[in-house]
């Protein structure tokens, strides 16, 4: 061996540290339970200067007790803290930077916040290390962005710390796995401590603290949407969805974006759909959150079943009811993971549709609008072609291209949508020159345009215009194959 | 409602089905443990014609007890199985088909079996639905293929059901999540059964049925390579990517396929690479299993992290005393989990390099030869460029292209690396006219040629020649602009 350091140095020092860490707050614990009235003090002595915490921080569910009683910390002996949070939600979380505890932010999503964000970023309060899709965020959580500490949030534990989530599973298995596997420190918050769980999420040797929260985590209802507040060119560009693209292409296996225009869609299937005998011909297979605007398709038959990222709320007995079409456990609640949702939204369906609020004229598209830092989310991760694939499905083969420099090395296409009203509320336009997400960008110094979807990964934009089918040409050479050879381009747009 | 059905109807079929199943094994059945000697009878009862069923059937470990108790069945009456396995590893994997009890197959790679997987393709015996990468596989287990049934296999349980895996986690929540909460019934073998648990991987509220194997679970020692083996083009192209690649662009986040090429890569860091002065500043987190010939690296001090899709025989004891580097539990030993791994190696990592035995002139590659369907595994995930990543980092910008239509609209690229030697033993050669993959395609009746890696996703090609940067010139165009405008080409070649 060229060096002798192995046999001296000590290669258990994460372990060693995080047990000088749990032995601090010994006095405070019983079993596997802290005291909640030390929850300022456990936390000032678990927390270390320069720590990556991650907090959950979800698309829905907060460990909002959690977030509180960090924000309460003195910055004199904790800061410079790189936070890891898949949604910057709540005012506490930018609390940690105004106070000078936190520094620096790993993100996927800020919707609410993402004007401070903007503003924290201007007065140079916060650093942003980089802007995520939910999942990105999560494989970094394995390689080199492990936590040292992660805050997490669940609906019940028992005295070993075995969590259970209820509906809202989300991330929290994910988040527990990679920072108690690489020694870090893992503080669940519950609304309850029980004696027996209805069932076990998350098991108990990967929690090192449980702590019951003074009220139940918080928790948004984000994917309900009122039908009466559907408009006529939502119907109409529903129409065209079903009939254009999900009937053209045999759609079965689908995840739906947030919002009216999708809700529209799933509101019309036992109508309209059902009048030109699409059941069980289509959207069968489900990567969705529980949206109430698929009940009536699921009450018609509709619907094969529904993998969920989350939970929503005032779904639960519904669900826990129709659990031939959920993902449920032996105690009739949901199980929701957003890292298999976003798998199965990746790689197990064949087509996602999405609204966006501009797109130029090469069809990238953003909701990134001056002055905000909101990210994507989940959008980008569905909304592209996953070149991984290696699978063929019916609607996949549809799109494939055999015009490549090789036709005998092709390959299919998922079906990535995008929707929008030509102009929004007020007359703006969608369709602009450039998107805001340029000067964005620029003015925040992002190394490069915070572009929602990519107009190379789009194959159709649907607008109350019409459905444009964006792979069915994407050059000349294309126009002359649409012609059957009749048409004969002028001789400098020949170059294939 | 237009429907009245959905009050008349029961909506908890699945939940019915299994309990009457587990019914008719309760006899049998001490708590969640099941009598070894009634494994047949039990699956004979549990299982039903027609039925997906998941198998594991991983790269590494193998539910061995139960697939051989799994072929032992009656045909005439199960039969018709469709068959869900990741690794189609063993023997009797194929017997279920040679007897007609299974029908149909998806499965990510058949390595050792690829040669009578084609064979009982063309005798009729055998339908494949489809080739997958592994997280593809799993993706449609949360969407169309969840299983009826899954057989796993774990180190331990306990009599609650709890299961403890060791090292090999590997799959099996993965499998089970997607399998439990959608009513199916999980079948776990395991070594033995104790009063408690080291610690616990998958919770017992996951697991209907424990069954003590006949012996310990089959495992495969699949990426061991004696450094001896290693010929002098192999270090030469090493050296090569070293300083060619992995200096040039600052590589710090990666993977590494299997095999000699990129063995000799890990086994030159602590001497080649250090004499460069690179030790901390490449190859410091790895997403890869633990390969014997990443230890002098790790020990030289090389290494911050590496987490593992699975694990490797013999490295047990190396990597409980290296937990500052690998994830583990409580327990000491490594908690390995294919689906983050994979998730980690597609959007965590900046770069994948893998070997390749055919490449044709667009650098499109692939392992596939003639007469065999072994499918890729996991290459292809790592293997592309993920689109959907939206997070930058200093590698990834290196390969920013902003000569698009908008360059304002511009993204970096994964460092995707094939390497071989332009002959293989016997003079063969490596690069090819057309791929063999394209005949093993048509002659399978396959819907596309099963590519590995396409050209468009890869940006370097390393062999003993030299390593050819495909990202710098990608048509006429790059050309004139590496020239500084300066190179003037013929007018038929400006398209731009």
């Amino acid at each position: 061996m060229n060096d002798v350091s192995a046999a001296t140095r000590s290669w258990n020092t994460r372990a060693q540290e995080k047990s000088r860490r749990l032995k601090l707050i010994e006095p405070w614990m019983n079993g596997a339970v802290l005291d909640t009235e030390r929850i300022v003090d456990a936390l000032s002595a678990l927390i270390v200067t320069g720590d990556r915490v991650a907090i959950e921080g979800n698309n829905q569910k907060q460990a909002d007790f959690l977030s509180r009683a960090f924000a309460k910390l003195d910055p004199g002996r904790v800061h410079d803290i790189h936070l890891l949070i898949s949604s910057i939600s709540r005012p506490e979380h930018l609390a940690l930077f105004e106070q000078g505890i936190a520094r620096k932010v790993d993100f996927a999503f800020a919707g609410p916040q993402s004007l401070r964000v903007a503003q924290l970023l201007e007065d140079g309060m916060l650093e942003i290390g980089a802007i995520y899709t939910y999942i990105e965020l999560y494989a970094r959580m394995f390689i080199d962005l492990t936590p040292q500490v992660a805050l997490v949030c669940a609906a019940q534990a028992d005295r070993h710390g075995n969590l259970y989530t209820g509906a809202n599973t989300e991330d929290t298995p994910t988040i527990v796995e990679a920072t108690a596997f690489r020694h870090g420190i893992v503080v669940a918050q519950v609304n309850e401590i029980v004696d027996e769980l209805p069932r076990v999420d998350i098991p108990g040797s990967w929690i090192d603290v449980v702590v019951q929260a003074d009220k139940p985590f918080a928790v948004e209802p984000l994917f309900t949407r009122d039908p009466r507040h559907i408009g006529e060119l939502q119907i109409l560009m529903a129409m065209m969805t079903i009939r254009g693209i999900y009937d053209r292409y045999g759609i079965t296996a689908l995840n739906h974006g947030i919002g009216f225009d999708t809700a529209a869609i799933e509101l019309l299937l036992p109508t309209y759909g059902e009048s030109l005998g699409l059941k069980g011909k289509i959207c069968t297979h489900w990567a969705l959150n529980p949206h109430p605007t698929l009940i009536p398709a699921i009450e018609s038959g509709w619907v094969e079943s529904v993998h969920c990222f989350g939970s929503e709320v005032g779904m639960e007995d519904y669900i826990a009811a129709r659990s031939d079409v959920f993902f449920t456990g032996r105690d009739g609640s949901l199980r929701s993971n957003r890292v298999f949702c976003q798998l199965a939204g990746q790689y197990g369906v064949d087509l996602f549709i999405g609204s966006t609020l501009q797109m130029d004229a090469d069809a990238n598209s953003s909701t990134v609008t001056l002055g905000r830092l909101a990210g994507f989310g989940g959008a980008p991760n569905m909304g592209h072609d996953p070149r991984g694939r290696r699978h063929s499905s019916e609607a996949w083969l549809k799109l494939l291209k055999d015009d490549g420099p090789n036709p005998e090395i092709a390959r299919g296409h998922k079906l990535v949508v995008q929707t929008a009203e030509t102009y929004k509320k007020g007359g703006e336009p969608t369709i602009v020159d450039a998107l805001d997400a340029i000067a964005v960008g620029k003015k925040s110094n992002m190394p490069i345009a915070p572009v929602m979807i990519y107009g190379d990964d789009v194959t159709h934009v649907v607008t109350e215009e019409g459905i444009a089918y964006l792979h069915a040409a994407e050059g000349v050479d294309d126009l002359v194959a649409w012609s059957g050879g009749l048409y004969a381009p002028p001789a400098r747009f020949r170059s294939w």
